[in-house]
């Protein structure tokens, strides 16, 4: 037997998302044939909405219901300092803390040359511009602690040396409720150069 | 920052799947959203279009795009011989193997009390009628071995009894390419009891 072709096809632009795999799309596949119809409505209508309502911050390249996102909005944020994050998940997992009161700025990615990711193909360009039309006084580099995140912000760090600002990184150190015994050899030797007076 | 509504909707619906979670679903909605208008339209499109061009085959309960399935309708197959599956997945599997020629029944579940599954609720009465108005002379049970499959299988068997049919069951034993030293005592106690003579 063939698989029909409406389900072939439904398999197919399902394994086209990330972590799923040929085996995965066609169970999802399978439940979605079984499930009602209310549910795929539910869920077509979901999809096409996000590309319908929501577009790019033109301040930050948040997720956004308008030319300005919640965050770049509100009055209660401090606008002087700007967070640089890769991607808007980064966002998403910072203000799930409460710890940041800033704005954001979304790279679209960050320095890869292996991946073709150079200068001009993240938003560095449109960070400076941003950084010279406003009075910000505090970037803080929130990129992946790994080697393409640590060369993007020491790349950023030495672009943005011409302007009178405080550039920041997030720290590296044991995660909380981590347990010594078990830390990569790298993450206890940052946790030790970064201690804290207390 | 709250996650925009239309956002927060297709991560709900998306994580009503099985095997995503919060966070895959998460990922999964960020993909989206920054993928093309082309890939979203075909994937709503293929979504919609399992629900309007799919049917169950009226004898075997097989997804067909007619009334009756592929397999049904095959002069090639062999209707004298019906390999009962618990799911759709399953006939794709055995399929894969080309090892089958006859025909299938779907019973859409297995008997399990927990889960509130007794025999009214699979397709017992469908099976039964079905071989009651044919000439088959093989019924062939595929259903998964463990507990619940294996106790399907016997109330099955028992069933079936009244009918001058030969019941088999699809064998246990080492997987191929397996190793001995790594099976569990389960499989290699049934591979010793079902050995085959060369």
């Amino acid at each position: 037997m063939n698989i029909p072709e409406p389900l072939e096809l439904l398999i197919e632009e399902l394994s086209k998302l990330p972590t799923i795999g040929k085996k995965t799309a066609q169970r999802l596949a399978l439940y979605l044939l079984r499930s009602d119809q209310a549910y795929v409505d539910k869920l077509t209508e979901a999809l096409l909405n996000i590309k319908i309502k929501l577009v790019a911050c033109e301040r930050c390249y948040n997720i956004s219901l308008d030319s300005l996102c919640d965050i770049c909005k509100s009055p209660k944020r401090d606008h002087k300092l700007i967070c640089v994050v890769e991607d808007i998940n980064d966002i998403i997992a910072i203000e799930r803390t409460n710890e940041f009161n800033g704005h954001y700025h979304v790279l679209g990615g960050v320095l890869s040359p292996l991946a073709g990711k150079d200068a001009d193909s993240i938003r560095l360009k449109e960070l400076i511009d941003r950084i010279r039309n406003s009075d910000v006084t505090e970037v803080l580099l929130a990129l992946n602690p790994d080697t393409e995140g640590e060369t993007t912000s020491l790349y950023i760090a030495k672009l943005l040396k011409e302007f009178p600002l405080r550039i920041s990184r997030i720290a590296r150190g044991l995660p909380v409720g981590g347990n010594l015994e078990f830390a990569d050899e790298a993450t206890i030797g940052r946790a030790v150069l970064n201690r804290i007076e207390l």
